[in-house]
């Protein structure tokens, strides 16, 4: 039996992220079958399933890797900055797309919204922390408690993903984050 | 043969309407299958596909009575208002998932996604009429093009479906819809 190194089974797993990331994007959550997984992959079900046991699984875990990057750019710049990043990435709107068909799965199963809850939790966690240092720093506005500019923001990307997901016009979006920057900021 | 009054036909048409949007709600628009369809309208396949030629027809349909439904709405309130209603119908979030569930649809087929833009045009021009008439009347910001309030409140619209479609909590939008107002109001 071969003994296969730590670096050798993380980049594996790198390499199924990828190309399932890929499958999803071309061919949506449901008509990403364990075929095209395996095709997209270049690894055999037998060895995607080893890593992720399933494919709720696997989604579960491309979704987890967006809330840790977006959570990092939240950190250090907001979520309207990341709202731009997305706006600059049209070659990934078939992967929002997977975003929105999950939404029956998110209404109708409990234990699966619950799993994607606790895979969101980092970025939801980065915009609390982020919006509540502002206010600290009188950089927002205090008329609105800090709850309901995080569900605003929320909204706002929500609807992006929506609108770049179903692939309609982006003109006027930059301009449309101009103003939400604007609308939660401190009034000087 | 028998002859089938014109109300006839038109109160059979809104039978198939009722059930299908039903039918739509509980399996999507993908499991929405012929026979489910059938089920919920009581209407045989014939019966249904002579009205509506097919599937896609149908829903089409459906989303055309949304359409101008909120376009009067809009008129008379704007869609600010819209969305204050549909915060108040969670029995339809069913209904709404549907249409994150076309994004893949709307992305990937142009001839669906161009017969969806002429369905959803009444509401559109409505919303256009709208936001013209109240800067015409000093009661909308100026320093924003009315094209990028438009794109803004939408954006915002298709955020709140989506939240609702996933059955995300629903605290707090009620607030996000007076900031949302705000925001596009004329600041005295």
């Amino acid at each position: 039996m071969p003994v296969v190194s730590t670096t050798e089974l993380s980049r594996r797993r790198q390499d199924i992220l990828e190309g399932a990331r890929r499958c999803f994007a071309e061919h949506g959550y449901e008509g990403a079958t364990v075929r095209r997984l395996e095709e997209a992959t270049g690894k055999s079900r037998g060895a995607i399933f080893h890593h992720f046991q399933d494919k709720e699984n696997l989604f579960l875990a491309l979704a987890r890797e967006d809330a840790a990057t977006m959570a990092d750019v939240v950190a250090q710049e907001g979520l309207v900055e990341v709202m731009r990043e997305l706006l600059s990435h049209p070659e990934r709107h078939g992967w929002f797309a997977t975003r929105l068909e999950i939404a029956t799965l998110l209404r109708t199963d409990a234990s699966f919204r619950e799993r994607w809850r606790q895979h969101q939790a980092v970025l939801d966690q980065a915009v609390h922390d982020r919006l509540t240092r502002n206010a600290e720093q009188g950089r927002m506005r205090t008329d609105v408690p800090v709850d309901v500019l995080q569900t605003y923001l929320e909204t706002v990307m929500d609807g992006l993903l929506t609108r770049l997901a179903s692939d309609r016009p982006t003109d006027g979006l930059h301009a449309v984050l101009d103003l939400v920057e604007d609308s939660v900021r401190a009034q000087n």
